[in-house]
Formats: structure tokens, sequence, C-alpha cells
């Protein structure tokens, strides 16, 4: 509350009528560091994604289906309401705002923290308001006294081994699609594109491994943005390097292009747009970015390491599994709790070559706090006893791949209903990973492939089916995607794509079962190519918490090929005693 | 050939680089009559969806995947080349015209006949090329010497008892519509749309029992375009009435309106666009359009006729079913042609009440005929021979209803891959007839549910899996359809939509199988509504072409319980040989 009020406060000494936080950095990164976690600094809301809205009033928090649960107990006490996003008769913040702002109100917010697309969004829907916009207003940095600083680590150079392209080629590519999009000046502000480009990782991010950075791309030139400290010693060959700060400048400075100016409108802030120059021809449109779709679809060196880092991660989680289990079936007091799994899978994972760190805080949710299908632990967590079901969403960074898992493991008796939804979960991921459609197929096509056993029984769960994945990346990472809202990507071979469906029982348990899935050829016909999907990831699925009666003979088939081959995969690379573990972990059934 | 260059000579005459013919009426209807149809006249290809574009040196027909064989056939001697629309590497006739039209090059076409959405699609694609229009140029009027005249027949009341509201409360509902979109004034187009609005039906266009008509609708006004002959004596309260030439022009002296005016840029001609004043704001999206939504969504007063009409049909198929296997299984010579369907099928009807004529031309396609999804046998059509399938796909129009069912028959052996195949689309057909999903879902996201059986084999159908039908309407009829295009309005209850997944072997056998669907709820849970759908359609569906062993339990269970229905709902209207070759044909598998 006493936030709040300073905010109200401020707001009144500016004439602002309604205030806007994002809680998003300057390049719309998937997560921030400390700096940029404006939200959760103002609200306690520790999600990932959401927006607040302060009116004179009003204070109100809007966050998706994956966060109702969380976001209720956490801003307990703050003032400010939770807006469930896309819930019946829920406005959308920019209707919240449209309703509560006088006319000719002001709206402020922080520009480097609004994406263009956002920003016109709210223009459009306060079309009617003759709003006055504040785009420039940062009122958090006066609040928050000890606010963390904008970081400035070393970045490092990922190796050809690892890349199979140079930065050179990469370029290439970049330009001959800018040929055929008619694009002359390119403005690329993702730090994971950028990242991707110019074969360099490192740490301004939590959990990705980028570097703040941007990049201004013609037919002739390269242009990099980024503090000349960091790459100190990195060959970037072909490309003029300038400091970071100077970018909003350099565009003000662009008068001419060739064909039209790109900018990605969900991946520029507002100043930035702001800065470039009205009379130049603009392509905003997301979907004609480009090197997005160039690192979506990864490259046989690529995938090559890839799934060299998913056999590591396949035996560091085949651990961790076997040491949890012991620990169960130990007699004595458990003593165990959520934060425990978490420590225990970075102690593994820092016995396997090449680990950076890893890709999202580990989601271990005993219980009923699984029923938060994106809980936070926390570094203590709650305590796990001997009953029902742990989640464990888990992904690390290794120099060669990016991963992303989740079980749902018994640590004692189960319902039949847990039984009966964890095997409907299973036959939704079962059903997508065996699906084969043909080439142009979108994620949006194939989703209620996943849902069906679900729906079936009047169930359903709130969040999309799977997400893209990165390369030393982003562990979300677009275009491409599976879920009920249309994308029109298409799936397209050498994507990577989470295979997750879930269940989750508000107050009681949450189930979810993910593997990361590559798109890959399987056959060509008269009626053209046909894709389907490689299952990467190597980690046994609880056998013991299956309905086995609802699994139909293929579903059987499936799960036994894939337990055997996770073992003959795995098995190499464990002691006995593991091994044994294993064995019996993948048995048939 | 000879058309083509006197068309040739007219082109130059005129100046013209490239005439465009779109084979559409006034209205964007489905059918057209004698007038319309200009393309079948000029190119000989009967098929129901196609652009002629002819230049000075090249002429080409472009067509979708149902035509392809039949377009391929009919157009030998045309001098007209068929461009395969959506085939890998075929250009768009817009990019066609672009390639192939001088730099201010001038474009011809009758404005009546091209759809406003079309003619901007055009522009945008010749943006580059500053291209002069001439939209009102009719060239084949003066070479088609015979034209059929455009038809005024009488139109006639649909009554209250068939339709459930009268059309002031039609009217009603419209309005409440336009204030919720801020349309100040409705200009309806569309036949399918004024007839039901108005509550009458008749015969100006082919299968489709509506009448010429244009219609528009303010907050206190409604004025229909009519032939006043053709209305007479029939009560239109509310409404006023002026000739149907007229409309244009009223258009042109609109100079204000509260809001924006709409037309439903898919449906409207570009004559009619041309005569709005430029200086009024306009919506012209056809997915803001008022009439289609609230016609797709059947009140349960139609839905209780439509469901009497759907077993007056059943009668009308089990009759003709047996009516063929009993000439199929009779000794000597079966002497038995295509067309002999199409007439016994009409023959059966008109034994029915309130039978108003066929909803399509009947498709009995015996062999290699049914390869082409959409193919016309004609008057006599080829001979049936005892092998193989016979495929049936055929609609009425009743009072109380519009059918639309499809069969595959075997009138002798079948090939293990005509089981096979006969099997895989029954499988898609059952999977979506059972689908539940929850309430938002579109039509675009089950469409794969339909699919997925022949795509796990690198098979695939060439058309959508559903599309929306009328109430004594079109049998096509939207918003809604279920296929691989997105299509972002979701499926509600009342909706209706054929199920009819299919399998073609070109040259050798064709396959579909097709039930009206209708939405309904099913239940609701925590996660919102449920819907599914109810099959309409009693028809037995063939079970000795059936490859028992690839159905799951589930299918079975389906197919049995269908089955069952069929025969309870048919057989109190059969007479005893009749019922008992039904209740053969419906004996559980």
């Amino acid at each position: 509350m006493e936030k709040l009020a300073q905010l109200r406060a401020r707001m009144k000494a500016q004439g602002i009528d309604a205030y806007v936080i994002t809680g998003a950095d300057a390049h719309g990164s998937g997560y921030v560091n400390g700096y940029w976690k404006t939200r959760a600094w103002f609200t306690g809301f520790t999600g990932s994604s959401g927006t607040v809205v302060v009116t004179r009033d009003k204070a109100g928090l809007w966050t998706d289906g994956r966060y109702f649960i969380q976001a209720e107990k956490e801003l307990v006490g703050s003032g400010i309401d939770l807006y469930k996003q896309e819930e019946p008769g829920v406005p959308t913040y920019q209707a919240f705002i449209k309703d509560h702002l006088p006319q000719g109100g002001r709206v402020g917010f922080d520009g480097r923290t609004m994406p263009v697309q956002s920003y016109d969004a709210l223009k459009k829907q306060l079309n009617d308001k003759d709003a006055l916009w504040v785009y420039d207003l940062d009122l958090i940095d006066s609040l928050w006294s000890n606010r963390p600083q904008i970081p400035s680590e070393p970045a490092f150079a990922h190796e050809l081994r690892f890349t199979g392209l140079s930065a050179q080629e990469k370029l290439t590519l970049v330009r001959g699609e800018m040929v055929k999009k008619e694009i002359g000046g390119y403005v690329v502000t993702a730090l994971d594109d950028i990242a991707w480009l110019l074969n360099i990782r490192g740490s301004d991010v939590p959990y990705t491994p980028v570097v703040y950075a941007y990049a201004f791309i013609t037919a002739s030139q390269a242009h990099v943005f980024i503090d000349a400290q960091k790459v100190r010693g990195i060959a970037l060959d072909g490309f003029s390097l300038h400091p970071y700060e100077g970018f909003a400048e350099f565009l003000r400075n662009q008068h001419t292009v060739k064909g039209k100016l790109y900018f990605n409108a969900n991946k520029a802030n507002v100043l930035l747009s702001e800065a470039i120059s009205k009379t130049l021809p603009v392509n905003r449109n997301p979907n004609d970015d480009i090197l997005p779709l160039l690192k979506a679809k990864k490259s046989e060196t690529e995938l090559a390491n890839i799934r060299n880092a998913y056999i590591k991660e396949g035996v560091v989680l085949v651990r961790m599994l076997k040491w949890l289990e012991d620990r169960v079936l130990a007699s004595g007091e458990l003593n165990l709790y959520e934060g425990d799994i978490t420590r225990k899978l970075i102690e593994l994972r820092q016995t396997q070559p090449d680990y950076i760190g890893d890709g999202f805080s580990t989601i271990a949710a005993y219980g009923a706090n699984a029923a938060s299908a994106h809980y936070n632990p926390g570094p203590r967590g709650a305590k796990i006893e001997r009953d029902g079901f742990l989640l464990i969403d888990t992904g690390a960074q290794y120099l060669d791949g990016t991963t992303d898992t989740t079980r749902t493991i018994p640590v004692g008796p189960l319902t039949d209903e847990m039984r009966h939804d964890f095997t409907l979960v299973l036959k939704g991921h079962i059903a997508l990973a065996m699906a084969v459609f043909p080439s142009g197929t979108t994620g949006s096509q194939l989703d209620v492939i996943a849902r069906s056993p679900l729906w079936n029984e009047g169930k359903n769960f709130r969040h999309g089916t799977g997400h893209g994945i990165g390369y030393v990346l982003g562990v979300h990472e677009g275009p491409h995607n599976i879920a009920n809202k249309h994308n029109a990507v298409a799936l397209a071979p050498g994507m990577l794509i989470s295979n997750e469906p879930g269940m989750y029982k508000e107050g009681e348990y949450g189930i979810r079962t993910e593997n990361i899935i590559c798109v890959k050829e399987v056959f060509e016909t008269e009626y053209g190519r046909f894709l389907g999907f490689e299952s990467l990831t190597h980690c046994p699925i609880d056998t013991g918490a299956i309905e086995l009666g609802l699994l139909s003979e293929a579903e059987r088939e499936y799960l036994n090929a894939y337990h055997k081959k996770t073992y003959e995969t795995l098995s190499p690379l464990l002691d006995e005693a593991e091994r044994v573990w294993l064995e019996n972990a993948t048995r048939e059934v």
C-alpha cells in the first residue's frame, strides 16, 4: 500500500492520470535482471508476465492463466487488484484505462519498457479519449532507493564447433532474406537474435546467456551497438562497433534507406521507434522478422550439439530421480524441501562438461503448489511429504544446448483421480509426439491433439502446449509455438518445441509431462513432404502413476519404445546402481 | 480457341492488356444462374470456383484442389492453361497479371462480378505497375450471342412455423448488433442474408432458393431493393420497397451515417463500392458482418424443422440405397448410369412433403470419376459396373431444411487398398463427430482431428473438412468452417457444419463420408462450457467396406450407436422390405 501511495503522489505531481508498468526491459527479453524488475518490486508479484496500471483511485495487475493462483497470493496487501486476462467479463488493461481515464487525460510510462506493439494497441483503444502520452517517464526510479544497476558482464565467443556457421556467414543469410523482403535497413533489438548472429554469449540477463546490444544491418554495412569492454578479444570481422547508448541517436540520423526499414514492433521499444524518422518507409510487422526464423531452424551442427547436451541432461535427471526415490524410500523422516531439488540438480549438472548455468529457476512444486503452473519455490520452498505428486520443471544451459524437462513424480500414495489425470496428460503428450502432418502445418493446428484427451472429460490446461526453445539462448523462443491462439508460422524441420500438456487442480495437485521435440521430415508422398517429431529429451516417465487401462496399444508401444531408447542412450554413462534403477524405471508396461 | 481469339480482338479494340473473368454474380452467390455463368461459357470448365485471366498472349484458369482433375479435362482445346492454386511454384492470378502486364497497362473486368476484396488484393499486388482499371467492362456480353436473361421468378413467404421469428424480430436482432458494432448503415448484399432476414425464398439462383435483392438498414429505416412483382402479396411490414436497379444510385445519395457504414467486401461488388461516397466512414471487414453469424446459429424452431427434414431425407437415402443394391445384386446386365442415381433421388424426394428441389447437382461418381471431389456426371453420366466404389454426394431443399450427405457405396469387389482408405476416412469422420472442445474453439483448430488418420500414412484430401450449411438456403454457408486455413470464427451452439473427410486416388477411386453435424453444448465444468456435435444425418455407412481391424473400440461403439439411432429413427417410416434392408445395413460390427 505504501509504494502505491508514493507512486500516486508522484503521478499527481506530474499530472499523470494513469501510469503503466510493463516490467519489460528495453529489448523485450523473456527474463529481465534486477534493474528492470519494476513490476515485481512494485507489486510483489514475481511471475514472468503481467502489466500494472495505476490510476488516481484504482490499481490493477493483468496476468494470464499460468499465474492466477500465484498472483492472488502475492498481491495480498499491495492494494493492487488482480485482473485475470482473457477470463469472461474481465476488461483488458487497455479497456480499463479507457474506462477510467478522464477525457484528455495524461498516460505515462517508461518508454524503454514499452514494446511498440503494446503502445499501438493502447493508442488505438484510447482513440476517442484525446489522451496525452508521456512516454519517457520512469516514476519508479526515484521511489526505488536501492535499485540494482544495469549489469555489464563480459561476453564470450560461442565457438564455431558449436555454431557451425561464422557470424559472417550468418550475416550473409540475413542479407539474403533482406533482399527477398525488400528490407534495406534491419533494426535488430532482440538480444537472443543478436547473440545468435554474432556467435557471442554473456550474462547480462538472468538464465538467458545474452548481452545488451543492438544491431543495424544494411546490404553493405553491419553496425553493432555494444559496450566495447564486453567483446574485447572477440573477433567480429565485418561488424562496426559503436557504444550501446548511441543507438537511438544513430537511428535518428538515418534519413534514407533502400526499400524499407524493418523493426519488430514486438521487440522494439517506444523510445527507439520514436527516434526513427517519420519520413522513412518502415515495416514493423513481427511476422516479417528475419533472425527469429533463421535461428529457430536448427542446423545439423547445432542439432548434433543439442543431442549431446540432452544426453548429459538425461544423466543428470536420472541421477536426481534416483536420489529422490532413495530419499523417499529410506526409513525415518523425509526432511526434504522443494529447494533441495533445485540445489541437487545444480550439483549434478556441475559434474557435466560445458555447463553454464540453469535455463530458468527450477520449479520443484509439491502437492497443491504445483497447481500454479509457474510456481517458484524460492530458495527453501515447501516441505515434501510422502504423499501425492512432486512436479519438477527444470532446464540447463550448456555450451552445446539449452534443455527444458518436466516430470511429475509420485512421492507417496496417489488417488485414482491423480492417476487418471496423469494418464490423460500422458495421452496428450504421446499423441503430439507421434503426430505426422504435412509441411505447412502450424502449431495452432496441432494444439488440439494434445488437449483432446482432457477436453473429452471437460478438463483443460491454461497454458500453451509447446514453446520454441533457443540454442544456448532463451528457454522460450519464437516465432513458432503450439497453442490454441492462432500463429501463422508453419513448423519446419530443425525447429525445436516443447511438448508439455498439463492438468492442474487448484488446492490439490499439478501434473505436467514435458519433453523437447524436434521437427523432422518423416516421408514424402504425392501429397508432399510430411513432418513429425523426434523426442530429444531422455528421461523416464513414471509408469507407476499411469492408469494403464486408459492407454491404447499404440500409446503403450510409443511409451515402451521411448523408454527403451532412453535406457539404451543413458545406461552406458551410468554407474551400476544408477543403471539398475534406470532399467527398472524404463521397464515395459 | 475461337472464343479466346474473339475476346482478344475485343480487348485489342478497347486497349485492354489483361481481362479478368470471375464467373461470380453481383452478390457473391455460391451458385449462379445462366446469365452469370461467364467463366463456364468462356472456358468450358464447369466447376463452381475459379478465375480466368486473359492477356495478349497468355490465358489461364485458376482453381483449387477440388477441381484440378476436372479442369484439366474440361480445358482441353480451349487454349486456356490450368493454374493449380496453392500448389508450390504456381503464381496467384494476381501475381500472374503483375508478371505479364506492361507498365501502365490496362486491366478490365465486369465490376458487377468482382467482389471488393478481390479488387483490393489485385490493386495491392499491382501497386508498382501504374495499372489503369476499367471496372465496368463486360466484354463477354457481345461475344455470347444467346446469353440467358437474368431471371425474375416470384418469391414466396417462408412461413413463421418454419422461421420461428418474424422479419421484424430479425430486424430487431440486426439493429442490436449494429449498436454493438457502431454501424449506422448496413449494406446487405448477400442474397441468402436477405432471404433469411425477410423470411422470403425464391428461385432466381440455381439450387439456392433466394431472390435478387439488396437491403440497407439504419436504426430507424429498412430499405429493400427488389422487383416489386416478386414480393406481391408478401407482407413486409417495416421495410420500404424500392426497385432492384436503384440500389447503386440510392447508395450514391447517402451522404451521412451515424457511426460507420458497413458492407462486406467479400460479398459486395466493385460497382456498388464505387457508388459509396468517399467521405463516409466505412467498415468493410467481412469478419464484422452481422447477418451471417445470426443466421448461422440455428434457433430451436429452425433446428426442430431441420431434424424433421433430415428424417425425410434419411428415408429417401435408404430407399435409394436399397434400390441401388437390388439393382446390383440382380442377375443380368446392370445397365445403370451415374445420372440414374440423380433421377432416382429426385423421384424419391418428390414423394416427401415440402420438397422444393435439389440443393446442388447430385454428384454420382463411379470409379475413377470420384477422384474429382466435385465431379458433375451431367444428365447421363458414366456407366456403373459391378466393381469398386460409387460415390454419391447429394442434398435437397425442403421447406424445413437443406440437406447434404455423401456415401461411398461398394457396387462390386473392393481392393484391400480401397477398404483401407475407406476406413481411414471413416476414422477421421468419427473422430470429428466425437470431438469435445471448449467454447471458443474454431473449426481451424479441429480440422486436424479428421485428417490425422490419413496424415499418419502420408495421405490427405485437398478440400475443407466441413462447411456451414444454410436453412432452406445455400448448401455452403459461412462464416464458420472446418479447414486447414485459419478462420477466427468460433463454433457455437446451433451452428450446422458438414463432416466430410475424403480420400482420392487419381485414375482409380474417390471416397468421402459426409454427415451434417450440429454444434451443441455437452457439459459445463470449472473450465467453462464444452461443446460437441449431434449428427443430424440419418443414413447407414457401408460396413462391408470397412477394414474392421483398424477401428478402435471407441470408434466401433460410435458406429454401432450411430447405426442404432439411424434404424430407430427411420424404420417406423419404411415398408417391411425397406425395414429389413435397413436392419441389415445397420447391424453391429
